[in-house]
């Protein structure tokens, strides 16, 4: 009997009772075999429990992700209710820019154990080694106009920084635009694509890249002292499924109130949670370096950067650093 | 002798004498051959000066675009200096996308004869008949953030505005954002797609459809009340060559302008030309229809429009029409 066909059983129907009889019926073999297989699984991390009217039902399932599991845990409408699970490909963007351009609805969702080019921002690479990370990609058909772009990717930091917050009780800062750090390292990355006719979005995907169980001898050198994981942070594994379900939520209610309230509440949030205001900056831009003092975001999603001479403009693209 | 071949020296070293005595030597035929053929290519709208010196040179080519005859012609920098010119493609817009994907320059151009599955705006088709119209697609990449890609959807229509009333001498108007109109029929298509990482714009394919020769009989019936063309509205047929290359100087020299100085010399030259402003109309957007007058411009690209109680308020996004 394959272990598979049995995991299946349970998989089809997510949090249900499954009686001994049923699967002995449908998978044609004896009630023993089955309490066989049962064992196998929990040794390799699934857990059951028994009930002897009932039969099993499944309680939890290996830090794998699994895509039919994931969806059905879902308490969202759109983000993260169609999953797409690959092992390998060569970055999330890509497949999740192929779904998008074939019609893939809001909220679809792909999601690789592992990625051989992961992109961050500027062409820079990104560490993503198999089953450590949530390495993901969501497309999203937003509509609002072009001009606002920037806001989501400021939407989608501030999700993700009250969902990881929220499971770990790590003290978790935004630096601007969307990078989350924990004392001064990288725990994600953040990458907005969008595809734009005239004025109008067509679609926008939405990458992000979660160092979730990542271990010290996974950064190489160089990234040790800019990059962490939460477990490094916080001394404990996390389940990957825990942190994409519950980000999902977030992200799904900040989106929605952004779509009918507009980006004032976003900018709230993001202030709020930022790490970069007040403190003196560098913005490097292509068309030469700014330093000033960040102090909040304007209404396109915009830093403000308040100058020597007290004047404040707005910055629009830029890699802020500290100033030298 | 192919009649290829000899053109293929005049179009080797555009502007130039090709003396009778290179031509029958590297093409192995005799002098007399050789003013066969130029007498056979006159026969098909080519036109040659004839110097008993020199030798001949090619002075025009009929009416069919040739790449390094246009890219010879160009008085620009970078726009148009790029030409890939192709028999029939589904849609200019793809080809460009692919080459800009594939690391093209900015101002490589795609002209096709014709498209056999041509886009306007919001997914609507477009009619492209071999060989009477300019259709083409040009990849640009401009140093400004997204926020400001509807910018250069203005930017673009001022250019081909006022290039084709420099050659026609009609009276060709603006209709928001980007429809150029004579006599409130349409002459003209411009699609502009923004490709985003972020903030930053990885490139933009500008598509631009002009009616250049297309006859009443070119439309469907529907059409024939909205859509003109130039040959129809002048009463003589014109130069897609002249078109094009007027329209790459006006382009480059506007689109230099604006990486310069930014979008107020743009935001002055749309609204002498737009025929859109001070006049009712209805605006459809996503969130509902927005009645009122446009008055003009604001520094984002968006249009201002003055409501009943006085009030204005900026539309990003929305099709335009007369009130019902």
């Amino acid at each position: 009997m394959s272990n598979d066909k049995l995991l299946q059983m349970f998989l089809r129907e997510p949090g249900q009772y499954v009686s001994g009889e049923k699967m002995s019926q449908e998978l044609q073999v004896s009630r023993t075999a089955i309490w066989k297989q049962i064992q196998k699984l929990e040794a390799e991390g699934y857990s059951f429990e028994a009930s002897r009217r009932l039969g099993y039902r499944l309680l939890n399932i290996p830090d794998k992700l699994e895509g039919a599991w994931l969806e059905s845990r879902m308490e969202t409408s759109r983000f993260g209710k169609l999953i797409h699970i690959h092992d390998t490909v060569q970055s999330t963007q890509i497949v999740a820019r192929d779904a998008a351009e074939n019609g893939a609805p809001e909220g679809t969702l792909i999601i690789a154990e592992q990625q051989s080019n992961g992109r961050g921002r500027m062409g820079r690479g990104w560490v993503s080694p198999k089953g450590k990370g949530v390495w993901m990609s969501m497309v999203l058909r937003p509509s609002v106009p072009i001009h606002f772009a920037p806001q989501l990717t400021l939407l989608t930091a501030v999700a993700l920084c009250r969902s990881l917050t929220r499971l770990t009780g790590l003290s978790i800062g935004i630096k601007w635009p969307n990078d989350l750090l924990i004392e001064g390292k990288k725990i994600s990355g953040i990458l907005l694509e969008s595809a734009a006719e005239d004025e109008r979005l067509r679609y926008v995907i939405a990458g992000v890249g979660i160092s979730v169980n990542l271990e010290q001898s996974d950064y190489e050198d160089g990234l040790r002292e800019k990059a962490t994981s939460l477990r490094i942070a916080s001394g404990k594994p996390l389940s990957r499924s825990d942190v994409i379900v519950q980000f999902m939520q977030e992200w799904e209610q900040l989106y929605d109130l952004y779509q009918e309230q507009g980006f004032g509440p976003i900018i709230t949030l993001w202030e709020a949670l930022s790490i970069s205001l007040g403190k003196p900056a560098n913005l490097v831009t292509p068309q030469g370096t700014i330093t000033g003092i960040p102090v909040g975001l304007d209404s396109t999603g915009a830093i403000k950067i308040q100058l020597d001479d007290g004047s404040v403009i707005p910055v629009f693209s830029a890699e802020m650093g500290e100033p030298t």
